[in-house]
């Protein structure tokens, strides 16, 4: 083992001011139920970059410091400081997920059944080279699997899992997903290809929408056509879709889902009800990667809901034997159904170059980057 | 038995007219487990205005027919007839409630029970002199109690009982109510009182303040006021409210409510995240006085929901014994907890004159139609 522990850290000052920058730690000693973890892949994720850029506007960024400790610093506009500013003047590690190979283990039997091993593990911080996890945080990878392969074992793979357990748990048949062509909106579709469930993929482009239909997808539907609303009626006509997951929020999305939910379902009433059709119609807003305010149209009738999904919210409203079932089908799965695509590798100080926050700080579908904080 | 027989109906036509009239019917035959009710009392809620107006644009209503029989007609506007076409064509009966005395009865033990008493019925059509009604849908009003007080024995008192029992359903201790000095919202405040819990009421008015006040109100803040952000988050901490019901919708309300909570449940934490707190945030949308578009700016985490609310759904979650012990209470307690109060008291076709129309029609608190329709 490395006798240097380096890790990325996000600070917000009181002087309006984001800097992100690499810090050295000392290598954590496990507990009995933990593990040191030498992590070699982390992927960088939307929601990572929330904790990350904070309220920052980014386009004031600008880099100081060393090729080996990079320091990007970055405007808060004055009116989000109040929001923040329980992280004000405190180092806050980035990182959601990540995987790589146990160096270290307590005494638990379970903690030693991880010596050696390559595994995934969730919890914060997984930006930096060595990291104490919890057993229970971690979870072992099949033999043959490399760290890189295992880094985005979490956070995708269980909310796209937990996204349809959702849909089952709350009586709906098939699922509305928006900015469908992200890693996890393909995730989404494999999944729902497997297990003979109906997705209505929504994107923006017409090579989202090719990009899909090649993956297999049998309904996707263009948010930017003339036709969306009519589309989007006939895809849920021919789904029975009443739920959908929107990780845009901003604007009038999950508005327009609604109506053309319920158009869908009360297109054979015959009979007006003041209040609309009784079929109840969910949207759940999972990220906010427009932050407008959400707008509702209410021509939906009264049997509805918009409500924020956070995974461990809604992991923690499923049974255990399900959330125990999701991680053996992702381990079992993470080449295939699992499997993340990655544009651009990058060290921990390559992370905090601009030109590349520039590419990652966009979220754009088809670009996303791993980590490998041992390079 | 009269052996006349008129009601009110309301019409949308294929020219984009609303038309009102009354019309003569015949006088039903019960069935075996139905009853006839000489309807001597009906209120007019914000509810029957959906029905009644329906899109209609009232500013342009015009009165024609006669004295016995007035017509109003209004334009419905070009854009809003795709969202009644259901209706367009058809006579649909007003009137959501109102009370009576049951002047024949159907075969059953149940009907023959009602024979001869003074009874509140629920299920349209309300707005008419006789009306056949289903034994499960009468509520047997008390010996003492007049028609004009139990009129309105089901919207308002299942709607505010409702509230109550959802509160309890789902883990809240509180409840915040907008709108709060309508007729629901005394009762609402009522019931609070009795029960023991903490209800937060909203209002834009210093008089309807006041009024809560003078009812027994502990917690009443003012939306217009410039420290109601502050207001209601300081109530929301004092009774840890983390229910709301709007019968108001349009605008930022539901928004601004969300965020006071917010900011209220995480008063004492002092670690930042990012998602914001866990406890979960229930906002219901029971009514739609302002039909612009919700506009919810998030910032109060992900814990949050923002539903429809409708009474009939609501109540058909709550268990059986609660809905029956609802209707024991609100019979016991028509003349006190339950008791409405109305301005004025019109003919069928007395509801059907502009000026009339003008002052039910603007929903405002404090004015409250009672129908009379033997009158």
């Amino acid at each position: 083992m490395s006798d240097t522990n380096i890790e990325l850290i996000s600070t917000i000052s009181e002087d309006n001011t984001l800097e992100l920058a690499l810090r050295e730690i000392e290598i954590p000693q496990p507990g009995e139920n933990e593990v040191i973890i030498r992590i070699e892949a982390a992927p960088i994720n939307p929601s990572d970059l929330g904790v990350m850029f904070s309220a920052a506007d980014m386009t004031t960024a600008s880099q100081s410091g060393s090729a080996d400790r990079p320091v990007i610093r970055a405007d808060v506009p004055a009116k989000f400081m109040g929001a923040v500013k329980k992280r004000v003047g405190k180092a806050i590690p980035v990182g959601n997920e990540g995987a790589g190979t146990v160096v270290a283990a307590g005494s638990s039997a379970a903690a030693q059944s991880l010596m050696g091993k390559t595994v995934a593990f969730i919890g914060g911080g997984s930006y930096r080279q060595y990291l104490c996890a919890k057993v229970q945080s971690c979870l072992e990878l099949e033999p043959g699997t490399t760290a890189a392969e295992g880094a985005s074992s979490f956070v995708n793979p269980l909310t796209a899992l937990t996204m349809v357990e959702t849909m089952r748990a709350e009586g709906h048949k098939a699922i509305v997903h928006a900015a469908a062509a992200s890693n996890l909106g393909q995730m989404l579709n494999r999944i729902c290809i497997a297990d003979g469930i109906d997705l209505v993929n929504i994107v923006r482009k017409p090579e989202q929408e090719t990009l899909l239909r090649e993956l297999g997808a049998k309904y996707v539907v263009n948010s930017s056509s003339d036709s969306f609303m009519a589309d989007l009626t006939q895809a849920l006509i021919e789904t029975g879709a009443t739920i959908a997951f929107d990780p845009i929020g901003g604007g009038k999305l999950a508005s327009d889902i609604l109506t053309c939910m319920e158009a869908a379902v009360s297109r054979n009433t015959t009979e007006y009800s003041v209040y609309g059709s009784d079929i109840y119609k969910q949207v759940y807003i999972y990220g906010g990667l427009d932050r407008d305010p959400i707008t509702l149209n209410r021509n939906f009738g009264f049997a509805w809901g918009v409500n924020g999904f956070l995974l461990f919210n809604a992991l923690g409203k499923l049974s255990k034997e399900t959330a125990i079932a999701m991680r053996k089908r992702i381990a079992a799965e993470i080449k295939t159904t699992f499997a993340s695509h990655y544009t651009h590798e990058v060290s921990l100080a390559g992370a905090l170059q601009l030109d590349a926050m520039a590419v990652y700080g966009k979220q754009a579908t088809g670009e996303k980057f791993l980590i490998r904080p041992q390079s």
